[in-house]
């Protein structure tokens, strides 16, 4: 390491109002702190943008504490030990790390994940084999439920999760419908990862293309999206249908309520008649005990080929703030990572 | 039996805009059906007055079908054979069965439920024993899934469903709070059924005795009312708590969706970052194969003396339509049964 290396870090400049724009971010370098005694300087080689960031810039109360104005933006990251002090670590270990937007981190070991010497796909962490792949495992099987034979609609079809989603439900025989932005994605979602159909939510008649393909009814509908494509699926669903909640990018950006009338009741009461459960969940808090369970059969199916992943990488860590605007907008196609740095 | 006797029966006249009034009903007579050879004759001593009845008369799509106009009010009703053509069926016993608004029916023995021959409480099997108090027990155990030291909130709490919940849920450690209508309810369930407290919904400063009422929020919120106490509850709901929703009544009258803001993604945003379940059921259809469950226990617990039950117990078939209509603005106490007949 060169004493004249800085950090690169992006803060959080100001708290977005609506959509972010580029002035709620900020670039700024600072000198690399030194590594005490049973400290690991990390080098990020890929930092991970998902749409939860949306929320940490926030200040409204939620399951994590926002990210204060200055301070650096979160994110997990996949880097490599540059320096060790360190007994458990050596030079270019991979691990698994959560030091957010910059490219560099000191660390005292701890909720560090080892991804080895020489990981084939050391990105997967942040993906497929990550928080994206868990969520998707854990949401659509403990809470989904979907048995042979059932209708499973799942939006954002292409990126990390819903990708996963789907294909882990036709793993387990269902009759897999993704929704998503434009006519690449939906080919991707039916060609690629062999969902049954896919429908773009940008048609006029989207409403009717989602119920014609849903001749069934819908049995799990993995919600991460809300919005139109929710007020779609709502008049879908089957009695005994399962909803887990996983996220709702679709009002992320939202600054107030929508306008009536209010539906919240007719919500209620459709979860009533239907039998329906709806159930929010938030992957580690509810399933990180479970992660192993994950890991084997993620593991498995992605050595047999069974499960598809596509990435989209981003190079350089200044293109970060526009990148992840763009993924709010449904603008990514795949897992958005940022390569932050080559390897050591 | 004379053959003079008379078959009085309430038909829905026409179906309700808004709350139902007293020409939705209209009382009629018939002659008495012949009961041919495998049928018996029943004689409905009671009847149970129930808010799901509201569903039935109107003829939007529920998870069961609705009343015809000019047919039968539906309902569970607890009768004794009065004459019997059934080998299996003795003159005088006593049966549960489905049997509607009127005093006498033909069953061919299908779906009766055997009560004995001198059951101590023949009523109960319309309340405690019966779908209410099924309703409460696995509603709240199942789906709720109470732990020691829990906060419950129970609407209607002195109503069959309210009542059995908050009691089981002082078995299972929990504080519990419940919320009724006026003063003497309030007083009831706290006095009589142990409630740790109760608030009246009817106060001014309803929302706030309830927030400080759940000074550590909520765990559980049996859902039976919606409304206005939905609202007072929403903001206090703890990261993962449980709602099972078991009926909407302050809805069922409801003739428009209320006016905006749209609350419908606020409540799922709700929902995700709080890692809440909120799942509808339909005792029957969801739990019917763990009555037995139920039954065991809650004849125990009502042996034991640790289940109070109230019944409001109103005379004669033709004061039913004035009852029910009663029954959806919370004008009762206890469970609702009308009593139609002298036992034999």
């Amino acid at each position: 390491m060169s004493a004249s290396l800085e950090n690169n870090r992006i803060v959080l400049a100001s708290r977005p109002v609506g959509a972010p724009v580029t002035d709620n971010f900020r670039i700024e370098s600072q000198p690399l702190p030194s590594v005490n005694e049973g400290e690991v300087l990390l080098r990020t080689i890929y930092l991970s943008l998902d749409p939860y960031m949306r929320g940490r810039m926030s200040d409204a109360k939620s399951y994590a504490d926002p990210v204060e104005v200055d301070d650096v933006m979160v994110g997990s990251t996949v880097c490599q030990v540059e320096v060790s002090n360190h007994p458990d670590f050596e030079v270019g270990e991979w691990v698994l790390a959560y030091t957010g937007w910059q490219s560099y981190a000191v660390s005292n070991g701890e909720g560090l994940l080892k991804l080895g010497k020489s990981p084939s796909h050391p990105s997967y962490a942040l993906g497929v084999m990550g928080m994206p792949g868990f969520t998707a495992y854990m949401g659509l099987l403990d809470i989904g439920q979907p048995k042979q034979g059932d209708t499973l609609v799942v939006a954002a079809a292409t990126g990390p999760v819903g990708a996963t989603v789907g294909q882990i439900g036709k793993l387990k025989g269902c009759k897999v419908v993704g929704i998503a932005g434009g006519e690449e994605k939906c080919r991707h979602a039916v060609e690629t990862l062999g969902f049954d159909v896919c429908i773009d939510h940008k048609a006029d008649d989207f409403a009717e293309q989602l119920a014609a393909a849903c001749d069934k009814g819908i049995d799990v509908y993995y919600e991460n999206v809300g919005g139109k494509v929710f007020d779609a699926v709502l008049p879908l669903l089957n009695t005994g249908a399962r909803i887990p909640v996983c996220g709702l990018i679709s009002q992320y950006n939202a600054t107030e309520l929508p306008e009536g009338p209010d539906r919240m009741y007719m919500l209620m009461g459709t979860l009533l008649v239907k039998r329906i459960k709806m159930q929010g969940f938030i992957i580690f808090d509810d399933y990180g005990h479970r992660y192993d369970e994950f890991a084997t059969d993620m593991s498995k199916w992605l050595a047999e080929g069974k499960i598809q992943y596509k990435e989209q990488v981003v190079d350089g860590l200044e293109n970060a703030p526009q990148a992840f605007m763009g993924l709010l907008e449904g603008k990514n196609f795949g897992k958005l990572v940022i390569k932050v740095a080559d390897p050591l």
